[in-house]
């Protein structure tokens, strides 16, 4: 992110600082459902090139036993609970609890004791139990994956940080349809709410702090 | 935003649809405070533009009596409610009650009757109050203004969308320190969360509504 | 509740107003789940003369258009999602998606429309999608109905008012499975946080209001 | 609470067991404010006594390192932020920032580094940092002592239970106006939201588990 042309203000004015590591992690991955993973539907850009490192990070997720959380989008099959963002995007309603679309990817697959979220928001946070299933486990850091970078990956990252976890978002394990939109969500998620680390720099680094 | 190269994916997947007006409005005018106002602190770009155009929009709310809700950043002077923000961006310590920073800046004074939300993280809706306050007015559709477009802006359009009310971002009432953000930001908003309208269009849109 | 021992107290102090109805009403029914009508499981006291209560309210409801939300507790059968209230209380974790326990009782089945929560704590509104649900329909005024009074329909009935929605807690058409803590937890709710009206009054308020 | 007439249905039913403690605790100390220490205003019953008992929790917790928050009831001046709650109990917009009846009694005073919670509701919890604060270091354990019983003490426990903090109510640390509802209140809580431990039983086993 060195290199985008407005960094010095960010720089100047405090910014752009790493919040760490905190004792506890866990993994949230954000929608990546058949859905997401399909450039007919909601997908393309680089969300497939996301979800092979997400596999890679989830692997290694579970090896530490670091708590892991999915969600989905589902909606209704009667509407009763579409709102406004049914409105601005109305072909989110086709994401029913039983739809193909909305199941999470077969490589992803949840494993017994791992929190499946059912949302009808952006954010993972956002009227879920996930902030209290963290508090249970006593986690202090999330790391991020997921679709969209500039969609529901950044209103979970913002909200991650205002529930006061210290937040990583995995740049190699979050895919946007739009890379001018994903490139643009990291730089501001990287200079005011999380920690930008690539899959591979993020395990190196719990690796040494353990 | 016709003219992002990437705008054609948004629509072919079904979003950037308009949410429209409800029945009745407020305005939330985030965090144009003196800090804010000022390129040596958090300020700069098109903020000041910003500010002078919500001033306008500020008295058409007043006049057409809308609830209207400012937001301050604030945070105690003991540092006890600091945290993952603070961590990244420390200079928001600054911002306490008593500091010439936080306040409101002059022209934007809040009358008697308007909220003013005190806030640590990013969204006005976050551990705030606001929804219940828009609530018991019976508001379902939210203006936006303020600054940081990139910022406190976007997670507030995020979480009034979450909270099902039309949003509406007012292109010329909210600024930036820095204009690539607030550009990539506006795009983000419209496709997915809010009605993108200047000032006059809402002005006029409105007021033909009626 | 006029008879409470210590209601002077109350009195004395300013509490035990009434809030009134708004403009927007909407039903609200907390838990009317199969394993809450059985004195097997949950049930017991007074519940199914709150449900037969209830079947009248909410045809009332209907014919006027109110917007009809249901709650039922759901915990995931892999036990993903449980936490401190399964430490409190084991026997929830029973009420899985599937479990003919956490059925809405036959003679309350919900409309197409008509929104389900599926909650694990103890508030109609915590980690829910309600609030946003009733504001998107502009809804000032909650009728709360359901069981038990002194467990979700409390809950319930504090988030509502927290929220900023006139609360009317339907004293015949909420029940326990104890006699004594129902009684108890209306003269809370009374004093502090809702309006207290039987079914019948309530009715009769609307129609005389219209 | 085993002499309560009504206990045996919760035991069969399967409640009434031990959250217990868990790695990290709090102590949350709710509204113990001057208005509510007086019988003039919003006090009586055992709150002073509750006081007392607290004066040497809050030592124990200081003695201890544990994180410790305060809250106050602040309203605005001018009226702004009032809602359904001061439409109940009107007498509660006396609470504002200066007023001598909101500020915390003077044998609790706040040390720097303690957090202050300023709310309008009834729940510590809701609409406040307080949750996020917690998570910040980790706590999953809350130790409830305040007023009033039957209040802002129970929604507060009803709210850190929610959010899955292992929460204890300590029965001779929070006071009521009342004594019927303080006792309704108590049993409630014991039987399935917090466990119940005089200050005595919280500092010997909290001593035994070290």
């Amino acid at each position: 992110m060195s290199g985008h042309p407005e960094a010095d203000i960010y720089h100047r004015q405090g910014m752009g600082n790493r919040a760490g590591f905190g004792e506890t992690p866990a993994l949230v991955i954000v929608d990546f459902v058949v859905g997401f993973a399909d450039p007919a539907h909601f997908g393309g850009g680089n969300i497939a090139a996301a979800i092979d490192q997400t596999v890679a990070l989830l692997a290694f997720a579970r090896k530490h036993a670091w708590p892991v959380a999915h969600t989905r989008v589902v909606y209704a099959e009667d509407g009763s609970d579409a709102g406004v963002f049914t409105l601005k995007a109305p072909s989110l309603r086709k994401l029913t609890e039983a739809s193909p679309l909305s199941q999470i990817v077969p490589e992803l697959t949840p494993l017994p004791g791992e929190l499946i979220i059912r949302k009808q928001g952006a954010s993972a946070f956002f009227n879920t139990n996930l902030a209290g299933w963290l508090a249970f486990r006593r986690v202090d850091t999330v790391a991020v994956t997921g679709c969209t970078t500039s969609g529901c990956v950044r209103a979970t990252v913002v909200d991650a940080m205002q529930s006061n976890l210290r937040t990583i978002c995995v740049t190699d394990c979050v895919g946007d349809r739009a890379i001018g939109p994903h490139e643009a969500n990291l730089f501001d998620m990287g200079q005011k709410y999380a920690d930008l680390m690539t899959r591979a720099e993020l395990e190196a680094a719990w690796s040494t702090a353990r």
